[in-house]
């Protein structure tokens, strides 16, 4: 746990260098647009530690397999997104000393992460070797106007000589992934260019051969005032860049503007990506720096206009929130349904950048009340568009007949995880997609989705369960073998209550959905159960299941299990636990923690949040009241989905309490591993804590509902979310709940399971008291 | 499957040169003599496919672990027996064409293992690309009499042709094992030196520092007589060799014999490798060829005359079991209590020439009959000189007090293995190594054995199974969570009912040793227990356990479950199975190996086997029938197992069909995969099917018994065995049983329960009428 981020309402600060945290730093101060994604790499040169990273959506790499021994089914290769050509660098030589802060004097260095404005800025005063004192600021951003855009300021000015500076603006594609299996370089160069200021490079991918071309322009200025300088073309293996060298005198200020544009294959035809980066270069270069600028502060603007989540009488607090809402949309912007948010976005390798069943149980919810629904929708479809692939899985697997597994990690849909306990096993993701598809009809009213898309990945998912599932004569049951749940500190378990209850849910809900698309078009629906060989008896097997599925219990405490034989275990608390053997998953061997009774994140609760309707209070207090001190909590998952259960179950305190471990999990380095990357999709659980767990926001019935709390450390808390059509600005305040009708739409609302009609453009408050 | 290899009742016969079958040839036709083992490379230069392979006992290099995902626990490295000089080999030029059977015309290959003689010899002729033919006959062995030793003639002659012949034996270092995890070299050079027709090189393993010296003398012969030529020293990177240039008219034989020594610092200090090896060769040189080859023989012939089997009535039968004895006895000579033997002996590299239970469970057996008695002694001392890296390994897994966990796989006492649900969780071999000191003394009636080396080892493990169970609240009785049985297609299980018993056994025994101890010096017990910190109140938890354990059962039907929740699966039948589905291990994902019913090794069954007196014949048969159907018999070591079962269970037809299943396992490559080497732990597998199963071998009280019957494929079959002090041939016809006393004590045997005096020298007869 670190805690040298400034607490600030907008802004993520960082004062003095600390080279120790500077890989840290790299990933909490990451820019990203949804297209790409770069760490808060240095422009200069810097040969102390860093985890270079510049990421393209959508660009990975299929790397070859690494296990210890093979097991049939593994995937032969792990696509990860790939470390792409660095476009931020900048060599500054003073005379002949190149700025480097690894080896000079650093003073006055500061980094803020403007998040109203998607802005990075780093000043910084350093004294070379030599005694020459230079003063340093630049600025970056990705634009979310135009997401194939980069743009750098860079300032510098001689403070204590006058002298030779030479820049040297780059674009290097010689980099590598530190996490190669096989410590290959992934690219290659398909070609080069250098042409006065601009400088182009054009890379391949080994393998998937895709193509990536980065262009620059630069523009250099002495105190605001244009320079024409004529650069020296510099070109190396895999290399682009310009030396410009100049005479400056103390005091100056230089600075170059270097504006990029990063085009992808998946966009263009390969033998136009040049010409359309070219292009691309001089519309961005003819706005110039400052309309740019604008364009990304305008464009941020609006994303918090839709998000914001405003936080009185905690600075600390506020921050937080907002990183969370700032890094989910700048790793997500929902345009495009070929791409997906990995575990840590784009602020590391860690995790491949691929696509886990986070995506549909926490970024959903996040982006279906921040975001125009098609942003949901397309995570949807990207799923959609994988069913073969998933149907291919499930085939490899030993399923057939249109059985649709969904791989744990993914980029193009095809498996890439290689533990069998978990690439095998942790099937319950399955669900979680099927779940997803629910929770966005629920969201949107969307019922549409269904006979275009849903149906169809509902039917393959229901299918596999039912194959996947099989009859206990000893129990004179359905059950489940071999799984493992969210829980990942269990492996091949079997029954585990939250798998078997997604199961039958999910052959429940394909059951429905084609029933509901069946009414909205007997065509429709005939065609497309034609086109899947869909046999009536189908749903008969489906039904037998649900009717007949095992699903373990002890009766005598009403604490649903687990899995089979949870309670042959020692049954210790977490609080018995000694600190020095935490967290478990560092201090004991596996053997260990699996014959463990100790949980990593929700698993049983997990069932009870997704479906707490089906529960009684009493019910999700016994399980929570059971499982929750067993819990470890060493998933950044794990505490949201506590958070909002604790709220539910109106223990205020505890819901804050798990609140507290998300929010911060990266500002604060809670787990010593924000130098990977932050947790991107932890983040969402973060946001569901406040909506879903300390505001009670549900929607029933294609109802908004709020059972609403204060933190007692908080003032006040509001947050703005859309639903069909409206933009509400919720607040929460000690006194009571207040709504604002953004739009002149007329909603109803439930406060505390009373009905309120909200018009169009108007407010209703009510107090406190008012709410029993 | 193949089946090219002539039936002999003495030889394993290779006639005609198929390169597609060369590497199977290679392990088929090894050879070694406990110390140093070669695979079957050629001497000449050979092109084609070939695993090359000589191995030094005892030296292995430890190889750092490779993982996909690295769990707590995980060992550093992967020990393994290294490939080690290369000293067969001798290039051939004939004027400047290289003699090389991947490119020549090969005609009359023939090679002929002789069993009896421990010899291998080899013979072709090649037409060159010339047109050149030369004949060659290479004969080499391993001297079991002296273990340092190998000995080459390597003889050729020019068929049609006059010209320059040129001969470079030489010893190569520069090797590498093919199953390096990230493609190194393990040895450097530290010394070589080339002498006339002597060449040494001392080579020395990266990490662990063994140091090999290997030496050679090189004598030539042309038509018998001695040739003096000076050779040309070559010297390489780690090579040495010698080049003789001569002129031969058609029709000369040249005969080279190369005469080898492999010294290694585990027997010598390492600054006097090279002179003791420079000792060795010049007292083996002096010996000169026929003394060595006399030696070799009679050495052998000894062997023979302790341990044959004689089959009458199928000579494919004889050769099999013949050749499995020989490759144990090529394997492992009990001389040296750091050796052990690997599942693969010296015959391949595949499982790094490691110590797994096979050792204990299948080996021992078979070394404590055939062998004099210090040889299974030294395997149990090889254990129990590893007893501290054992309480070391079991700390790792957060063990304690003097709790011994023995690793899955080891060279040194650590543990190599890296797959969590073996390395962790399959510590049933634990009580493998407790049983094999039971079935030593059960055997031997050394009970010495257990003050002066075995009830250390028993208290370790007694402890480790003490803490590895916990009670279970629930059941009212002691568990045991996540183990994997000897039925690797389970892992992670609850209660293995095998595993649950064995451990019970292993408390229940150390109890009994320590009273044992106790009786036969109380002093000495005393002193040793508290050298162990021994608290007496061990014996009371012990007790407890053993009276509280439970172990799953279906009461209904008589059936001990293999697992908590084993009536679960699907209850199909291997015969169910289609023929394209198997193996299961190669058809099917691991998930659904591991969901289905199917067994891939006695697991249940091999807790009746070495229990069977704790259990009634129904009982037995009950649970044969059940587990059988269900057993895939993937593993070598299955087979063997339920033949000795369906023995005792007189089912006289299925016992032989198991036993077919391995006794040509290798010779037939029924797997297809004897080219990786030899299942040499297997082969006493089949040894036992023949001698505790066919002739219902036991120990009962301290003096054999038998129950015979004769395979109705063979005329009748005979063993010889040792037993306390006697050695007693044992012969089966259809008439019954004759049993010859080698030696002049008496003994008393059962046969059929019934009592029989046998004094020494004399032999009974006994008729099947008389046997009821």
């Amino acid at each position: 746990m670190k805690n040298y981020i400034k607490a600030d309402e907008w802004n993520i600060i960082e004062e003095g260098f600390d080279p120790h945290l500077n890989k840290i730093s790299e990933s909490i101060f990451s820019l990203g647009n949804g297209r790409m994604g770069q760490r808060a790499n240095f422009e200069e040169t810097y040969t102390g530690e860093t985890l270079p990273g510049n990421y393209v959506a959508g660009v990975y790499y299929p790397d070859k397999t690494r296990v210890g021994w093979w097991k049939n089914g593994y995937p032969e290769y792990f696509a990860k997104v790939l470390n792409a050509a660095n476009w931020v660098g900048i060599e500054v030589k003073i005379d002949d000393e190149v700025l480097d802060l690894a080896t000079a004097d650093v003073s006055d260095f500061k980094r803020v992460l403007n998040m109203h404005a998607g802005i990075l800025e780093r000043t910084f005063t350093a004294k070379l070797k030599s005694g020459k004192i230079v003063k340093v600021k630049a600025i970056r951003f990705c634009s979310i106007a135009d997401d194939e855009v980069g743009v750098i300021s860079y300032s510098i000015t001689p403070l204590n000589f006058g002298g030779k500076l030479t820049l040297m603006p780059f674009i290097d594609g010689d980099v590598k992934n530190q996490d190669s299996n096989y410590d290959e370089k992934f690219w290659d160069m398909v070609a080069d260019e250098i042409t006065g200021t601009e400088a182009y490079i054009k890379l391949r991918t080994k393998k998937t051969e895709f193509e990536v071309c980065t262009g620059s322009n630069i523009k250099l200025y002495k105190n605001n005032e244009k320079l024409n300088i004529n650069p020296e073309a510099v070109r190396k293996e895999k290399f682009v860049g310009q030396t410009f060298s100049l005479d400056v005198k103390a005091k100056e200020e230089i600075t170059l503007i270097k504006i990029v544009a990063n085009l992808s294959s998946e966009n263009y035809p390969k033998d136009e990506l040049l010409k359309k980066t070219k292009s691309v270069i001089a519309k961005t270069t003819s706005k110039g720096f400052d309309v740019l600028l604008k364009e990304q502060t305008e464009a941020w603007a609006t994303k918090w206009e839709e998000s914001d989540i405003i936080i009185e009488g905690d600075v600390s607090a506020q921050q937080a929130i907002r990183f969370n809402i700032f890094q989910l949309f700048q790793t997500y912007t929902g345009k495009d349904d070929r791409l997906n948010i990995g575990p840590k976005g784009f602020t590391g390798e860690k995790y491949g950048g691929s696509t886990y069943w986070d995506t549909e149980a926490y970024c959903v919810p996040f982006y279906l009340a921040t975001a125009p629904q098609e942003v949901s929708k397309n995570l949807l479809i990207y799923r959609y568009k994988q069913l073969g692939k998933a149907i291919e899985n499930a085939a490899k697997l030993g399923f057939k007949d249109g059985a649709a597994l969904y791989p744990m990690v993914t980029m193009n849909g095809e498996e890439c995880h290689n533990e069998w306990e978990i690439t095998f096993e942790e099937i319950h993701r399955n669900g979680a997609i099927a779940f997803a598809i629910y929770n966005y009809i629920r969201y949107t009213g969307d019922e549409s989705y269904l006979s275009d898309f849903g149906l169809e990945v509902l039917i393959g998912i229901a299918r596999f369960w039912k194959q996947r599932v099989n009859w206990s004569s000893d129990k004179q049951k359905y059950v489940m073998l071999g799984v493992t749940g969210p829980n990942e500190y269990e492996n091949n378990v079997n029954n585990n209550w939250y798998t078997n209850l997604l199961a039958t849910w999910c052959m429940r809900y394909a059951t429905e959905a084609a029933e509901i698309v069946q009414n909205q078009s007997p065509e429709k629906s005939a065609s497309l159960l034609k086109s899947l060989n869909f046999d009536a008896k189908e749903f008969a097997d489906w039904a037998d299941i649900i009717e007949k599925m095992y699903y373990p219990e002890d009766t005598e405490t009403g604490i649903f299990l687990q899995q089979d034989g949870y309670l042959d275990k020692e049954q210790t608390l977490v609080k018995d636990l000694p600190a020095s053997e935490r967290p478990i998953n560092q201090k004991w061997s596996w053997d260990r923690i699996l014959r463990s009774p100790f949980i990593k994140q929700a698993d049983v609760l997990q069932g009870l949040y997704f479906f707490e309707e089906d529960y009684d209070l009493e019910t999700i207090r016994r399980n929570f009241d059971f499982y929750e001190p067993r819990t470890v909590h060493e998933s950044s998952l794990s505490p949201c989905v506590h958070s909002i259960l604790a709220a539910k179950l109106n223990d205020e305190a505890r819901a804050y309490e798990f609140y507290l471990r998300t929010a911060r999990l990266d500002l604060d380095d809670y787990n010593n591993d924000t130098e990977d990357g932050l947790h991107i999709t932890s983040m969402a659980g973060t946001w569901m804590s406040v909506v879903e767990g300390f505001a009670g926001m549900r929607v029933r019935d294609g109802k908004l509902q709020f059972n609403p709390f204060l933190p007692t450390q908080w003032k006040s808390f509001s947050f703005t979310i859309g639903f069909r059509g409206v933009t509400l600005k919720v607040t929460i305040t000690e006194n009571g709940i207040n709504i604002k009708n953004n739009n002149d739409v007329d909603v109803e609302v439930a406060i505390k399971n009373q009905f309120y009609k909200l018009k169009g453009n108007a407010e209703i408050e009510v107090n406190n008291a008012e709410l029993v």
